[in-house]
């Protein structure tokens, strides 16, 4: 967090990852535990219900926690300690039960694990939101002429909506990546020290605690992260999609393109000195995100290789990264809708900007219908010819054919230099695309 | 490709993206579009046969292709033009539905696309291997005692079984990951010049030649490349996850911990002015491989902002490092076989280990079973005190509790310090792991 | 920050990049840039004495500007409206003066070098605090007879001032690099909004800014990061210097090992239920700090194709990144110089270690000793026989060879097993290593 | 190496890196050994001599190699062990000085250093000659007017001179590291099995050695890889540099844009398909580059934490990856020398695009002349006014203000509309840098 947190982040999210909200979940692990473990009978129930009323946020000394941390090496050790506190100070009976066969990293991953959870499902709606803004420009430009650009170059003529559709299927891949993983995420750690487990957290409280948690029961991976950072790179793919649509927009903001601006929020985007801007500060943010992104993906893929039953520093360096990496991800999210939601469509410059080469783009069109007519390779060089001639005389290429060949009328060339006839399948691509969303 | 052809990679995944091999990929797709557009009359039957006749990697001048692609930037553009050559010579007519309707960028990624079911099915195999060796080191050494080892320090006994079944398990997840992203990995490229298709490849054409390729049809995804990102991000876990299963074995040969070796093949890991040495040779490959492949994962990662319809070098950027990250893959699947297949466990050497702290690692134990007769808190301060004094006069702790407590026998505490009483649930999990799979 | 705030980070950095202080050096700026506008009679005296009196940290409205960064993109254009509108309060004429000539990136830049010089110069002090730590331990320890490892495998001894004064002479080198780097990073940015400057920003105003604020003038790196990136790059190289430091003691803090400790602070590294554990929480906290530090530098290096004059999201995924990768840095250092300030060394373990492989670790000692009698390849031969022999019968390797060969006599071999002889130039070295430093 | 050798990379440093010339640099090392321990009396001079005589790459069965090097995880080991055995077949007595004293490492890393030294040469070369052109194009077009961009959005005046002389500058900083580095980094590994060398790699023959190898004698940096990362990370930094004025290049070619192009070398950057087209293709080879190459100094930076006096792994891990990194560089600074030689500028189109926005990129000029005569804050209102209405009504700003306001005549406002009026101190500053060189 820093100056920019309400820019690169969404404030819901960082909330989620408070000191505050981090230490409920550690506490709700330990209340929980403490509860199916009653259920069991491995815990009397009057303990239980203690150690679940002392399990508040809001009675743990936070800065004497922080400073303890760095002697412990982890936030269980002190968390855990200060709950027995707590805990004896009502009963010294349920103190022991505090934590009870579980060790720290069962704490500290099934919390992030809980929270991992409130964010999925935070992301979902997001995503969904963000397939509905697509849906709707895709449909609202199913029809709007552009040129389509390849290398940096003007190629031949799509439609906007088919710039979107394509963008669509991006974000729906990504929502069905979240999707099948929830599965091999969203699961218990509760391993004890050395991942074997014992009778205090043996198959049956596991099963109970996840159940209470709303997670799945599984076996230890306290040093085996591959579904953590299969996640990450999951969002790490989402926010790359989500770069790109950025990345497309901020070139379509250039002065000399002018075909889509970001939304005029008051004084959004605004140059003090130089009136006439119009920058695309939504999407430098993207874009900035998505630079950020991948490289905390290899961070945690880079930390990996765990030593034995728990590893010294590549654990460690997991915490705040995984932390970062969700933040940022959500920060993506929200500022594409809003970027999407209010995205200006310059239907006007669009079509100016297909005439920008004169009749080049068409080129091909033209080389197609006299082959029919010559054959594929005098064709060809026909054309050629004709676009160069059209470049040193600064003509329209279509003159330049009127004026220098016969085998096509104007008649017959008028059609093949219009961009509603040069989109190839742009449109049934988007019914198709469009017809797997209930509309 | 190096000196190092052999150590880091796959004789045979290194075949498959021989230069060779490569263009009989991009010819295959050039031939087997003819056929797709010959099977909708698009293309005249015999265009396609010649055109397929040609389309032989041995008749393309190789060297003339590398020089030419420097100067249209990508190798489709000089290969089409070498096989129009061809065609040419045997029939004008056929030279003119060569690449007929399609771009560099389709031929491009459907070759690569084709490789990559090539090494998919190549993968899935030797990922079967490598559960296999894994289920048997498991049963194997189900009851195999060991120490448990979290942050390099000897915490509680495990069995290797257990370190195993959990190895186990990640493969087994990495497998997963590999069969759902299929889906929507082997899909053909055929979209043309800006990813709108046209009449000579409409919708039935992509679905003829997606038959033919035994791929998916779908759109263009020319600068939507999530699906590349997320298999290469597999990847990357799925060699994260063998090179925790490097480290470890690497850790537990070192000469003071001595519990595995690398099977030692003529020669292998000797040193020769160190007769003694016994390296840990293939840990070496696969962790050095480990610590490349994340990175590779990042560049595809970092590369996905694309722009417009087709990226000025982020796409360029993906040709070789793509490659390099399956051929990396493939080279840690073959050493990490051949490692656990040679494995030496020396369970003697287990058992002293887990002897070096004189009975330290059943602290906890024996304050459980106290806790029971003085209370949890008496019985921690009682331990801990026998702890410190069994450090200080170097004896073992079941002798100095003997000789300093009166709440547990000889007799009760005797089983308190074996190692088989004290690795908690792990033949249960061991068993639960081993029932997925049919054995 | 986090929950984490005390462990991978120092204080007083952590303090340096707070929100307040943030603001102070961005209101430096603008204060300082009024003043030598005004040496030059650019801006009026008074006016520049309003602006400097209003600049003030404590008079800005910390989450207005939050909020309005969004909409402008970057944090100068709010602050500065702010401070405008403070001065206008006062002066209407002087509000004319605020922020004169300058673009929103000169005093975001400069304000980070502002920040940058006042954290190298804490480094530099932490610097020479670690060498010093490393010169006592080189010293103490010159004759500390250890065994050297190679691949993990006991080799030939060493001693442990070896290894120390090598880790000293890493970071002297590191020292070096920031030494020599500090001409072309304190730079001030003053280039106006597309690097051209202004008669408002001309080179004598740019001088007597430099001077002021202690930077050198230079020309618009607006774009060009090349000084910043090679500045993270060399505190990454730093922070690896000091996590191989770490990782070496976290592995000779294995129980199997147990040469040195980390000094055990109160609780320090204890384990609540593993009462015998020493954990090597420092050097897992430096060793997380390390596995993230180069990712940082990562992302900034691939951030440097920043377009035309200002970038649209390059410049801003810097912002946080170079402060975290500071903040990561500096709690490394901390942290290193409290792990070997407080270094415990067990010779005795040390002495005893290297007694494990029962004189294997000689092998190549008496093999180049019996070469001068009986020649190489038969020495070796004779020696490769022995080592099997004395391996099989789990016999020191002196004794067999004793009593299986007549070419060297006990009094002969004697010498060849003892370590203090088998150092090589250990000596010799640290003695020319400390030479440098003035003691 | 792949189809694309001849596109992202250098000839003549592909060479250098050849299996052949890898084979002929560890040899060096080995042949340059014994010469210097010749020379002090440690190695008979014949001896010597046939070692000499033997160590050629062409004597090596190459294949044999790469088989072995699995075996013992490095190429020295199988090396050593083929010259042995050529050295022995001319003499027994010769072939025990083989190697003699040395470790693996010692011959692996030096032969590194003497082909970073060649690079390092070749690279200066290159460096020099990049320069030159950087110059020369600043020079030509010192007052070449166009529009400066911020965001991606036309911003200011500046002159493409001025573009130049700034990447010049950045260009000139890496020239500056690369040089100061060479100290530290073309330096003797020469340390023996455990980094503290033996009598006969005593520091006299360390010395000699390093004099006949060109290089600096120091201590064992078997696990110290600082040097080699910073070369790495200062390579990055220039490559990063380069991708900076590709990114422009690409930009500034764009269709909608179209002030620079690429030359047009035979058939170079053509469509076949679309005519009209003119690809950045050595921009985007320079990007593809400029976006992998982080990725390895990012591979190497994470590789440091080198355990012990030899890795298990990550030493391994640098020693394809520091080649490759090598290799892209050399490739792009090729393509950035042929790029930047053949650069051509459409000075026309420069001046039409300063026309894009009707003077509104004109506005804070005309801002400025104002607030001379109505105040700043009046001066702002009036002119941000005026641009709405002349966007409204598509006309050109200065006809608004002549037709809308009475401050400013027509005489006065003409010279604040033209380009060269408004590049602030742009040919100050290219005086200033292009003054550092001897021209």
């Amino acid at each position: 967090m820093s100056l920019y947190s309400e820019v690169f982040y969404s404030d819901e999210i960082n909330e989620l990852f408070s000191d505050e909200k981090s230490l409920s979940y550690l506490l709700l692990f330990e209340s929980s535990l403490a509860k199916a473990q009653a259920e069991h009978g491995i815990v009397p129930n009057t303990s239980a219900s203690i150690i679940a009323s002392c399990s508040q946020a809001d009675l743990i000394d936070l800065q004497a926690l922080k400073k303890a941390i760095q002697l412990g090496g982890n936030v269980a050790i002190p968390l855990v300690k200060q709950l027995t506190q707590l805990v004896k100070n009502q009963d010294a009976e349920a103190a022991k039960f505090v934590h009870f066969g579980a060790t720290s990293q069962d704490v500290v991953d099934t919390a992030t694990v809980l929270q991992i959870k409130i964010f999925v499902e935070w992301l979902e709606n997001q995503l969904n939101t963000l397939q509905e803004v697509l849906i709707k420009l895709t449909q609202e430009h199913r029809q709007t002429l552009m040129i389509g650009r390849t290398l940096l170059q003007q190629a031949k003529p799509i439609t906007f909506g088919l710039k979107m559709a394509l963008c669509l299927e991006s974000i729906q891949r990504s929502a069905e990546r979240l999707q099948s993983l929830k599965g091999e995420l969203l699961v218990l750690q509760l391993a004890g020290a050395v991942g074997s487990q014992n009778q205090a957290i043996n198959q049956k409280v596991k099963e109970s605690l996840a159940n209470i948690l709303g997670l799945k029961a599984t076996h230890s991976w306290h040093t085996h992260r591959d579904a953590f950072v299969h996640f990450a790179a999951v969002l790490g793919v989402l926010v790359g999609s989500i770069g790109k649509i950025a990345k497309d927009i901020s070139l379509l903001m250039q002065t000399e393109v002018g075909e889509v601006f970001e939304g005029a929020g008051a004084g959004k985007g605004g140059s003090s000195t130089m009136p006439h801007k119009r920058n695309p500060v939504a999407s430098a943010i993207i874009l900035a995100n998505a630079q950020r992104v991948p490289h905390l993906v290899a961070t945690l893929m880079t930390a990996m290789a765990q030593e034995h039953e728990r590893s010294a520093g590549l654990w460690h360096s997991e915490w705040e990264v995984l932390n970062d990496l969700m933040k940022l991800t959500a920060g993506t999210l929200e500022r594409s809708i809003e970027l999407l939601s209010g995205l200006e469509v310059d239907k006007n410059r669009m079509l100016q900007n297909l005439e920008l080469t004169q009749g080049l783009i068409y080129a091909e069109n033209v080389s197609l219908a006299l082959a029919e007519k010559i054959g594929k390779s005098e064709a060809h060089k026909l054309v050629e010819k004709a676009c160069k001639k059209a470049v040193e005389e600064q003509k329209h290429l279509k003159q330049i054919l009127v004026e220098n060949q016969n085998y096509l009328t104007e008649t017959e060339l008028q059609p093949l230099f219009q961009a509603e006839n040069a989109i190839g399948l742009s449109l049934e691509i988007i019914e198709n695309i469009l017809s797997k969303y209930e509309l």
